[in-house]
This record gives C-alpha cells, sequence and structure tokens, in this order.
C-alpha cells in the first residue's frame, strides 16, 4: 500500500466532501479540508442534503451536536449518497454518554450503509459490543476484545472500522492495521478526531469504488496516517495546544507524499489476516 | 478616494456590526471584526433580529449553512434595517450548487434592499447572469463577461457588486474597480470570503448614507483592500494556512491607515466609466 | 485562599463540563477547557440535556445566539443539574441589547438556582438593577452601584456574581474581591467570556458542594485568575489577537499552580466585608 499516493491523488482531484458536523468543529474540519487539499461543504437543510450529497466525492457525518432534525438530514443525505455511490463515513461522536445517543448512532448504522464507521476506542467499543465507557464525548477506555469485535462488525457490515486512541486500529473485517504514529496533544484540541472523520472523507472520496471496503480501509489507513504524521511535525513546533493547532494546519498543507511513505508506522495485526 | 480614511473611520467609531453567518465561520467572522476595530454580534432569533438590526450600523448576511428559518429571519432583519437606513450586505455562500441555494438567494436578492452584494467569481456569476460554475462552496469559475454583467445588475438593483477571486471586482454600476492585493492563502482558509462580508457590514456603516451605493462602492474597495493588505502582511509571516490564519487577525489590528494608503494596488475599469 | 490549590483540582480530577454555549464560542470555549485539563462536552437536544447535565460536574448555560428552543433546552438542563447537585454557571450574553434577551436571562435567572452568574460589566448591570448600558454583546458601561449591587443580588439568589471588565468582581454576597490581572487583548477576542464562564463551569465542579455559594466564590475568584494570567503569559508572547488567541490556549496549558499563587493580585472589597 502505497499511501502517500493516496495524498497526491486528494491534492490532484480536490474532492468535494459533504460534512454534517458537529457545532464545536464546524471551522476545525474545514480548515483541516483546505489544508489537506480538499474542497469542503457544509449543508444541513433537509431542502438540499441530497443534491449536496450526490455531487460529493464524499459525505462525512458526525453527531457531536445531534438533534432530531440533524439525524433525519444524515438519513436523507447518507441514502441520497448510497444510491450515488458516495462513499459515507460515520462518527459517533460522544455515544454511549445518554439514551439518546445510543438509539441516535444505532438509527444510522442500521440504516445507512457505511464504508466506514470512525470514532475513539470507546465510542467504538460501544458500537461493535465490545464494551469500553464514555464519559461525555473524549474520555474512554476500550475494551480488551476491541480488535476482534471491530473486525468482525466490519465484516457483518461490509464496512471498514476506524478506532483511534493512543494508537489507531482500521480493519475491514478481513485486514487489520495498528498505527503506531501521532501525538498526545491531538487530545488537547477538540476536533482532532472530528477532523479526521472529514479527512477520511476526501480520501474515500477517490478510492476506487469498484474495491469497496478493500480500497475504503486503504483510504483510511492513509488519512490516519496523513493525520498522525502532520501531529508529528506540529508537536515539534509548538508549545502547548493553541500553537499546535496552528502548526497543524501548516503541516497538513505542507505534508508530502514522500515524508507520508517514509514516515508511516504501520503494522498488520491478527494472525492469518 | 482615501482608502485609509476608512479603516480610521471604523477605528473611531467601532460600529456595531449584526452578523447572520453560517455555522463554519462564525467565530472567524467575530474575530475579524474585532481586530479590525469594530464591534461584531450574532442574532438569529426571528423574537429579536429586528430589534438587532436597527441598533446595528450594518447588517451582514451569509447564506452558508442556510435552512428555511435562517432565510426568513434574514428577510426580517433585511427589512428592519432597510426602514431604519442600516446598509445590508449579502454573502450568497455556494449559490448554484443546489436548487434551494438558488431559490433561497433570488428570494433574499429580490425582496430585500442590499447595498452590497458580495461573493467569489462563482457565485456573482449565477446572480447577475454571467454564467460560471459553483462546485460546493469554494470552486468557482466565472464567466467572461462578469465585469459587465455585475455593473449591469448593480445599476439595476442600484446596489454594489463585490466579486473576489485571484484580483477582485467592484462596481457600483457606473464605477468600477480592480483590486489586485491579496495573497492565494486566502483561499486556503475557511471563512476569508465571509470575514470580507462582516467586514464590508463595518465599512458600509461609517458611510455617508445620503450617498448610497457610491458611498458604499467606496466603503466596500476600503474594506476588501484592508482584508488583502492584511492577508499580504501575514502571508509573510507564516508557513502555512494555520500560522497564516493566526497572523491575519494580528495585521488586521495593526494595519494602520498609512499601510493602506501606500499598499493599495487599485485599478479602475472599463472605458467611459 | 490558595488559588493554585483549586487548578491543580482541576487537572487532577478532569471534571466534565457540560456546555450550552453560543454558535460564535463553541469551539474556543471546548479548547480553552481542555487546555486548563477539564473535559468539555457540548449537548443541546431536549432528548438528551437532562441525562448529560446530570452525569456532568458543571454546567456552563450561555444565551449569545439564543433561541427560544435553547432556553427551554438550558431550563431543562439547568433543572436536572439543580436536583443531582450540579452547580450551574449563567452568562447572560447581550442582555440589555434587545427586549427579547432581557426576557429569556430574566426566566433563567429567576427559574434556575444560579451557582454562578458572570458576564461583564454592562450585562451584570442590566441583571442587579444597578443600571449600565449595552450594545449588542461586548460594549458595556457598568453603573457606580454595581458592587453594592451585585452584593445584595448575591446575597438574595445565593449565588455568586462574577462582572468582568477592566478589573473583575467577584462576591457571594458576604465577601467581595477585586482582581486585577488580565490583559486587553482579551476583549479583542471573541469568546474570552465566554470561555471564563465555562473555566468556571469546571472549578465550581471540583468546589465543595455543601459549601454552597461561598465554596463557589473562591472557586470563581481561581477561575477568573488562571484566565488572567494565561492573558498577560500569552501577551507578553502576542504581536496580536491573532498569535494572542493561540497562545491564550498554551499557556492556560502550561500555567502551573504555582504560577496563579505568586501571580494573583487579588484585593478584598468593601468595609466589614
Amino acid at each position: 500500500m502505497e499511501l502517500g499516493n493516496w495524498l497526491a491523488e486528494v491534492r490532484r482531484r480536490r474532492p468535494l466532501v459533504h460534512n454534517m458536523t458537529n457545532l464545536v468543529v464546524t471551522n476545525a474540519v474545514a480548515n483541516a479540508l483546505l489544508a489537506i487539499g480538499a474542497s469542503p461543504v457544509m449543508a444541513y437543510a433537509h431542502e438540499e442534503v441530497e443534491d449536496m450529497a450526490r455531487i460529493s466525492g464524499g459525505l462525512a457525518l458526525n453527531m457531536g451536536t445531534l438533534n432530531p432534525e440533524l439525524i433525519t438530514g444524515m438519513l436523507l443525505a447518507g441514502r441520497a449518497a448510497a444510491q450515488a455511490g458516495v462513499p459515507v463515513v460515520f462518527d459517533p461522536v460522544g455515544v454511549g454518554a445518554t439514551p439518546y445517543r445510543n438509539r441516535s448512532a444505532d438509527e444510522i448504522v442500521h440504516q445507512l450503509n457505511l464504508s466506514v464507521l470512525r470514532g475513539n476506542a470507546g465510542e467504538i467499543g460501544q458500537i461493535v459490543g465490545s464494551g469500553g465507557t464514555v464519559s461525555g464525548v473524549d474520555a474512554m477506555d476500550a475494551g480488551q476484545e476491541l480488535p476482534g469485535a471491530a473486525a468482525r462488525f466490519a465484516r457483518e457490515h461490509r464496512t471498514v472500522v476506524v478506532a483511534t486512541g493512543e494508537e489507531d486500529l482500521v480493519t475491514d473485517g478481513t485486514r487489520s492495521w495498528v498505527l503506531h504514529n501521532g501525538h498526545a496533544w491531538l487530545s488537547r484540541i477538540t476536533g482532532s478526531g472530528c477532523m479526521l472523520t472529514g479527512i477520511i472523507g476526501a480520501f474515500v472520496a477517490v478510492a476506487d469504488r469498484q474495491m469497496g471496503a478493500e480500497g475504503y480501509a486503504e483510504a483510511a489507513v492513509a488519512a490516519v496516517t496523513c493525520l498522525n504524521l502532520a501531529a508529528e511535525k506540529a508537536a515539534a513546533l509548538s508549545e502547548g495546544p493553541g500553537t499546535f493547532a496552528a502548526h497543524l494546519y501548516d503541516a497538513l498543507y505542507t505534508l508530502s507524499p514522500d515524508d507520508v511513505d517514509r514516515g508511516a508506522r504501520i503494522e498488520r495485526w491478527g494472525a492469518g489476516t
């Protein structure tokens, strides 16, 4: 898997990514997508989400500040995307924290054909049924069974699961990877996970749709690695989370395909996979 | 036209600018207005938008993340502003991308008396009927006929049209200017156009209302030039879009009227205008 | 009062702070809370605000971009918090600017048991009845009677009042403090007051609930002082409001309990108090 090619492809094709994301991170997601070379659009009105999803290269759904109107809009957009062959990424922010979040995540997971499910380890644990705890939106504790449960979920739902944390897990149910890049300050700025969800939306947008989950898994591995490498680069120039955030956008902008190929620390996971 | 005076006047009078803007850029617009010396307020509730518009110096409307409730609120605020003599700036973000955006922009353009219409060249082309394409909110391709069509639209609607891009066009229908300042990184941070819309709101707020479009045109030329010069200054200190954004606010804050008068690269456009 | 201990306690316990805040500052509030060591969550849906408030350490309500649905949600969350013993902080952003803001602030002040009322001097003057003027959300002019009226209000409502400005006032009705730290650039970035409201939410979350207003007052003094000291530190490294904002998060992150104890410039106010 030549990861640098994925970044080059995003820069070349500049895919339009339709984001339905949360109120906390909207600006950060848009800036991360612009910095890496994609073209973000945010659209929420039921009157237009289907049209916007259809003309996009990828649809990124994030339920951080969910409400019933937003969930309905996500279902409309998600179905339109699926019909048009546009890949859908879903980020179940804070699932596990309240019953309403659980019901809403469940609705989206079961009613849409997701190309990628992306959350922190605690959130993914909630959805794939390996346990784990969530307090609010960022505390988390993944169960020991996460990798196996995530792979099983990916196989059953023909999707890709990305569980982020100190190390990140990507699986398409057949193959799994553990990604070792990144920096602790990603957890000290709000929206780094949400940025990743948007960036994955840009990378799956340039995947070969015929390959399905296999292609989306590689796109996700490349996306996670790009953000993680940018974080490493940014942290080296920063004195805290404020300057880190500024340098992170710079690093997403200056990161080269070659940086990605040389910097990636990726491990195939699991026997016989 | 002594552009530096406009900046000095904004700093001296610190006009209240009522923004109804999109979810992506709310923070950026408020910070840009504070940095340049104006006083931003964001208010959306139908219960108060008329009251807020009336006590403001300028009203800036931005439909980036539109929905029916927002459009209705904009019409309420826009009519109240017009009755109170408060100038209204409208930014038709993403018009052309979906039918719903087209209908909504049309409604606002035809039901309100706009002092300034501000968009990127693709968006303005959609509205003034010179063609051009829009994909999502930031890709654009202006038709060749944009300057003529924009001037015609300005005359017919007694308004000022601002079309931004690599070069920026300002016209009140009688006079037109091409503005040559700016930096490419403005298109690599989200909301630079929306910031401009807010800043124009601050500059028209200090214009002589008796002069109508003539005064608003000069205010718009000054506003665009201030943001462009701040961008040039910021880019010289930055390594990418993240540090650029931070330095942009610094530059809006430190920019002097003298910097504006010396740095402005402005050209009158068109024969006999 | 050993202020540094409060900061150490926030870092140690990492309280979950449920914010219902405005669209302009959501990102800034989340980042400020993460930087200082707390765990922010934003949740607005009526379907979950009670659940979220109950599992939080503090609830911070900010009416900057209010609408009827938000106010109803705040009342739901605020009552659930009170029943669960979770302290509630309220920030009446822009009260005085429109009749709707006045009615809404009145509703919250009278229907909820607030642990802390936090606003700029003009806003607090409006609520405690000492006069003062508000234009939009940031201009202000406090009446001369503010300290006395604030103390009276605090006694009558068994709450803590925090009025910020060039100097900051904290009172629980019995004891009052004037805080002399801070930097003028706090008023040149949007949301510094809203960040403070969120940070107070984190500090009251670690207060001894049995002490009531007395403990919350000390928490508020510590919270204001931490943000003010971070601002002083950040300003020394910055050239304007953009770099200041980035350094402010760094400073919130690197500020030590010892910095707080040594840097605090606090004065007890009023004879016989």
